[in-house]
């Protein structure tokens, strides 16, 4: 890492990182540059630790001290993961200046987007996947890959409509973990992708629909060497071609109808049962 | 119901919902009157159903009818549960002027604070109860209550510190179960409302703190009678102190450390587990 002091808010170093909440401008947003951006230190550091590299970090002193010493109590060197990435070190005025708005987090990094992954790549050796049909919400997408992170999820793929995972609040609301749980994309378009369920099949995968008009409880759907949880987007759910494509369907039994459980929510509960059985 | 055409925004018909979004005139804000103000045709629904009768709607035509239509399917009647309650029906331009935003709900209620429940009727005939230490963040707030109705929960006991639950927050993100489902605030300080799990313990709740430090499996852990699940801020989780009281340490297996999973997604998948054993 090669920490750089800057003072002048002009300062063209600073341009990546630049009003990140303009939608005119925002790189992260398609028509921008494609740059994917981290913030605070624990999400800086999931990406050091990740295959998006940062090429330019922006940060006061105290942040660069405290990422250094998360990193070192976790067991890994920030300088050393950081490699030639260059670390504007600056003050917070200058920093609220350059991005656009008062972050209480003081550090951020951006990365240009590598190469996305093959669908066989993520698929090899997973016991257990997640394929997203029509999820947008930047809260949702990203409150699914924490939930993956932390309950053993091995991939995430992504059938037709669904959002960007890659958008700056999906990384934020994921805790960096979109950057570093593997991920790609199906081919085929809203009414054909599905097909690619047939793939999994082919791989040995039970695809679990999850959706209120089950055919089999949850507990009993998990209960296979691999498995695909198949997920749709809040309010309309999955689409009757993406149901009729699995292997069975499973519903978390509920009190309150069918609408009661964020997605995000009911994912995390199918991803319990899962490691809880496995 | 009875149904009033407003056409003048100065209207004081209106003036129990205006300026919803602005801190000196919230109306949920602590200093404000204390209203409680449903959005959408579900939250208002739910309202109707409460035991937080709202005296005032504001809404379009349309969502009207459609609050009637969703009744009738759910086989209640909505103008016999709005009783003396008086329906402003106004255009969108004129709720959004008056509210202060755009909002697509077009349809929202304001209720006065009814009598705080006891505690004792929250807890008598309840099996299940979630104990909350100091969580204030609306979202998550909210998101508990709902994580609450869908998967089976009694009812809600507030230790020191929490957030308010009749935040305009909370209620949307609740769905509106925050307004049906029982809540109380226990007494005593940060530092002594502890005590009264003992109280629970006396009416045979097993207390189970969540937290990574645990000493035993939430599989275990929910196997009794009467189960209170006790539940920390994100971020500093459980006071000692709280954790002390607790009969037992429950944790939920995680594969990425501790801070994981969200408060609310973590008590989500503690609920779901105690309904898979009751």
């Amino acid at each position: 890492m090669r920490v750089v002091d800057v003072t002048d808010p002009a300062d063209p170093l600073l341009d990546d990182l630049r009003d990140l909440n303009k939608s005119d401008k925002r790189p992260d947003l398609p028509g921008g540059r494609g740059l994917v951006i981290a913030e605070g230190t624990y999400v800086v550091g999931r990406m050091l630790l990740s295959r998006f590299t940062p090429h330019v970090m922006l940060g006061t002193d105290m942040r660069l001290e405290q990422l250094r010493r998360e990193a070192t109590a976790e067991g890994w060197d920030a300088d050393e993961r950081a490699g030639d990435a260059v670390y504007l070190r600056a003050s917070k005025d200058l920093i609220s200046e350059v991005i656009g708005f008062k972050s209480s987090r003081d550090i951020l990094a951006a990365a240009n987007r590598p190469e996305p992954l093959s669908v066989e790549s993520v698929v090899d050796g997973a016991r257990t996947l997640v394929v997203l049909e029509g999820v947008n919400d930047p809260e949702n997408l990203g409150a699914i890959f924490r939930n993956c992170a932390a309950l053993g999820v091995d991939g995430v793929l992504f059938g037709a409509a669904a959002g960007d995972p890659m958008y700056r609040r999906v990384v934020r609301v994921s805790m960096g973990h979109v950057l570093r749980l593997p991920f790609a994309h199906l081919s085929g378009t809203p009414t054909t992708w599905q097909r690619s369920l047939d793939d999994l099949h082919e791989q040995g995968f039970r695809t679990i629909a999850l959706t209120p008009s089950a055919d089999t409880s949850l507990a009993r759907a998990v209960d296979a060497e691999k498995v695909a949880f198949v997920l749709g987007a809040e309010g309309p759910g999955l689409t009757e071609h993406a149901m009729r494509a699995c292997s069975v369907r499973a519903a978390i039994p509920m009190t309150d109808g069918t609408d009661s459980l964020n997605v995000a929510t009911a994912a995390a509960v199918a991803f319990y049962e899962r490691a809880r059985e496995g």
